[in-house]
């Protein structure tokens, strides 16, 4: 005997869709495949002999922390957080500071403190489909508001929020952003948080990139200009994504709603990865560790710009970004990146559409690359791929 | 400028409220207090040793996991898991199980799936009040099923299934319960699974304590018996609570909901972990740690079995588990478990009152002894400490 399923799930049931790399599961097992699809940090330069120890010395007192506890975090890594977001220009103490799972726990903390279904959500064409994955189980619909190389346009945010129903958050990449690499600049910074005040609708800053700027000037998060913001951090793109660990900034009215839902959904985060991250961290060692990548990313970006200039038909477009890991790229004539494809699957190389950053996934000519995990030599000849298939697709 | 942020927030956001843990919190700085309420193995039981070997194996070919991956876990250890709860009585594949951040992530991710606004949630009276914890943010209502010392009524279940609206699911902790630690009898068993079928009416297994019954014969759970039972485990009480390693065995129809919420949560569970738990249990290791704590735990039950019949006053009743961690009390006379608790305090003892484990918080003469933290000394001391507030009480 078997249940109808169907009859019982929740009405929800069918907005829990899998991440957009699903999109990508034909084109993967292609041989010798350049993927420019990834967000991440370059294997071969994750500390992994940094973090080892760390998680052994964190192993070291394990007896005061196999239990139960802790569900806002480590109280010394918290101060670490708090310490850095006061450095990076947004005063921060360790009180209002929680660990997640990545960042990717906070989306979902948000959505629950915050949306009811039927809410309304703006958040910026294009943007991250993990927080629309995140989203989604909450039953919102989204209003998207376009961002130029200067990021998420103010008039065009100011337009969204005079609709009815008003909406009920900004969810913004701020700074490199996902995927179009593009920072909001500072006189749009001010007008965006004064937006969020005279409306009442709160901004959920998501800024795993913004420690990633190319050597030279940092820029500070938006959470620097207004403590309504919700801030969120990860050490995924500047340790490695598989610590799973993240970090909240919560404006103070919801630090128990918050906190409350964290210890309802897992009681807490890892402490052993907690107490490793601020070992790893300590003497300076993740500022060395930040400044070789900025400078190891910006290289590759740089290669990859040049590639596309040398390898991209005429009429190609691209954002070249100040930081993170992505360019966003417009193809030329009237192709979309969806149809071109299996066309680059073909000739070996592999991008995420434009689509996959849409929720209504609109077919466009836009794809993102990531430059981050692949030397030099592959992004030549990844980018000469690229080429190839678009010359051979546009006939 | 500050947010109404009352406005701002869900309609669910009143319901994310602390744990019952929260109502101890003037007790727990009492002196050489003796606590009761937890629900845990010893301190000096952890494997510690093991675990750190264990974690530092998987460190050692970190390279291939620091990445993302492995929403639904990590093969060899849904291998594993697989084969125990094989050998436990219910068949199961690596396919149908998933890894959960210990199994309080499991009711939030079968919430999720299962659970609109207003929907009915038959659990047992008591029951753990985590799942309530979990369960709240899908504003869902309840309806309590009362047990009895061979566990959940099936007439009463029955009677419940009857009304309108249907209820959505049938939450159960059906060996060793928690609070109560009875176990729901073979026939119950089957009366129970019959109903779930007949109704269509899906239950929630949670199993943290199957594992832990004394010396003799294990009992099998209920997703033995059909395949359509959703059942939650964990490595919580068997190896350390601070790991976050659980598991969930999914009816078919809802493993796609399901890892998708889990990606949409938190992309995966600890990659490390996951395969430092797979280390540390093979070549039978968790067999012999698991009939260690047995008889270890049964030890410790009966010494405060026999504490109660000597220290507290006639008229005082408990229920005598066969596993798990609790010995649940009713007092006597007129007085209830949470008007007791002060006194308690004073004399320098702590417990959960019954009120914890109801929605509705009805304070009873009742209240949960846990037995699994303490030595000898200190459950014949803590239950003296009880016995002689209780009759300060009394007066």
């Amino acid at each position: 005997m078997t249940f109808s399923w169907n009859q019982v799930v929740a009405g929800r049931a069918s907005k829990l869709a899998p991440s957009a790399f699903s999109d990508l599961e034909g084109i993967r097992s292609v041989e010798d495949l350049i993927f420019f699809a990834g967000g991440t940090p370059p294997l071969e330069k994750l500390p992994i002999a940094r973090l080892r120890q760390a998680s052994a010395d964190a192993w070291e007192d394990a007896a005061d922390h196999l239990y139960y506890g802790e569900s806002q975090g480590h109280e010394p890594l918290r101060h670490m957080i708090a310490e850095r977001m006061t450095s990076r220009g947004a005063t921060t103490d360790p009180e209002h500071v929680m660990i997640t799972n990545g960042s990717q726990q906070g989306l979902d903390l948000i959505a629950r403190t915050l949306f009811d279904p039927g809410d309304v959500v703006v958040i910026e064409g294009p943007t991250y489909f993990g927080a629309m994955q995140a989203f989604d189980a909450y039953e919102v619909t989204y209003r998207t508001a376009p961002v130029d190389d200067d990021g998420l346009i103010p008039d065009e945010l100011e337009r969204l929020l005079r609709e009815h129903p008003r909406p009920k958050a900004i969810y913004t990449v701020p700074t490199f952003q996902n995927p179009t690499g593009v920072t909001i600049s500072p006189e749009r910074r001010r007008r965006v948080v004064e937006l969020s005040l005279e409306y009442t609708v709160p901004i959920i800053e998501d800024d795993p990139y913004g420690e990633l700027h190319f050597p030279g000037d940092p820029v500070p998060p938006l959470r620097a200009l207004d403590s309504n913001v919700i801030y969120l951090g990860t050490f995924s793109k500047t340790l490695a994504p598989a610590l799973r660990m993240g970090w909240m900034v919560m404006p103070e009215a919801l630090i128990p709603p918050l906190v409350n839902s964290k210890e309802a959904v897992d009681i807490q985060s890892d402490r052993f990865v907690q107490r490793a991250v601020v070992r790893a961290c300590a003497d300076g060692w993740l500022d060395a560790h930040l400044d070789e990548a900025r400078a190891l990313y910006q290289e590759r970006c740089q290669r990859m710009i040049a590639a596309l200039q040398r390898e991209m038909p005429p009429g190609t477009r691209w954002i070249t970004p100040q930081g993170g890991f992505f360019v966003w790229v417009t193809l030329t004539g009237e192709i979309t990146s969806n149809a071109l494809l299996p066309t680059a699957g073909k000739h070996g190389v592999a991008y995420l559409p434009g689509s996959a950053f849409y929720p209504d996934r609109r077919k466009e000519p836009t794809l993102r690359l990531g430059f981050s995990t692949l030397p030099d030599d592959k992004i030549d000849e990844g980018i000469h791929r690229l080429g190839r298939a678009t010359a051979e697709f546009l006939g």
